[in-house]
């Protein structure tokens, strides 16, 4: 997608670490603007999908996930990452390393929100190592529910996770795919499309 | 909100402690439909209010902050629970009381998407004790920028958060205010408006 492309290339913060900062328009500021062609996007690459609920993960998914479901016209329900006192006894439960956070998060969904005739798009801002996505396919499959695609905003595709749900079978769509960049000079090259 | 006030009194869950339970649309299943009615609801009650950023605090406020902020096309932004490696230095920070998870959240915003000359709207989905809104007023005010309206989808009535907030002179919009519930009945009411 050059228009996210064309931003991160502008606005995107290469830090040591392998850590690219786009907080000034993708997940922390928000330019809901770039949102809603986000948005169009995933619906444009997913027109063929026959879904009925997105799925994504607190917090930075939820805003790009409620905008992307105003294109496919169906509910979101967001996995959370702390047992809260408002969430009922029956939930599905896994565990997420974070490599933003450097630590492992309890995941969670309440049953009542995951059925098994429920056809899912799991959307997200960053796929680098894949395991908040995995985390989320096995709250999916707990369910018995179906995973009929995952799109991703910015894929790190240096690190192995986008390789391996595809190796998987899954469609993953990511608008932009990173294949290298450079602390130093702040150079980004991305993946051709 | 007539069609808030019905879809609250139709799946919202009456439970002990005075805690009403919306996850099935509001915060943890999201219908997107009423999202986009909320929005439209938040645009039609400050139609007259100069606003230049929506300023909202993750989890649950990011989706409607998001949606509220394709009508008035302006910017979000999200304040953050917890320090993450991602976010550079220099941040606002202030400390919250989760009267739902019964602690207290260190709360930051990046100094650079909080300006003097910011017009804020804060919106977020539930107020009651007031301490997550006087939270990010203090982030505001720490900016040296101004308040010019309070979103919020449901008040709690019974608890003194509203009320303090509009003694200050802050305009505060709910879209429902509840002025009782009981948990053995599950019958609401809302406050006239």
């Amino acid at each position: 997608m050059k228009l996210l492309e064309e931003r991160i290339r502008k606005d995107g913060i290469v830090a040591p670490g392998n850590v690219l900062k786009v907080d000034s328009f993708l997940n922390h500021q928000i330019d809901i603007g770039l949102y809603n062609e986000i948005a169009k996007e995933f619906k444009r690459r997913f027109s063929d999908v026959n879904i009925n609920k997105i799925l994504t993960i607190e917090a930075s998914g939820i805003g790009i996930a409620c905008v992307t479901a105003q294109q496919f016209d169906v509910p979101v329900v967001f996995a959370k990452k702390t047992q809260s006192v408002n969430i009922a006894g029956d939930v599905y439960s896994t565990k997420i390393q974070s490599f933003t956070h450097n630590r492992v998060y309890d995941v969670i969904v309440s049953k009542r929100f995951l059925h098994s005739d429920d056809r899912i798009l799991i959307i997200d801002d960053f796929l680098a190592n894949g395991c908040a996505v995995e985390g989320l396919i096995d709250l999916i499959q707990s369910a018995g529910a179906s995973v009929e695609g995952v799109g991703i905003v910015i894929e790190k595709g240096q690190q192995s996770g986008g390789r391996h749900l595809r190796e998987k079978g899954l469609r993953v769509e990511s608008l932009a795919i990173i294949d290298s960049m450079n602390d130093e000079t702040g150079k980004i090259v991305f993946r051709e499309q």
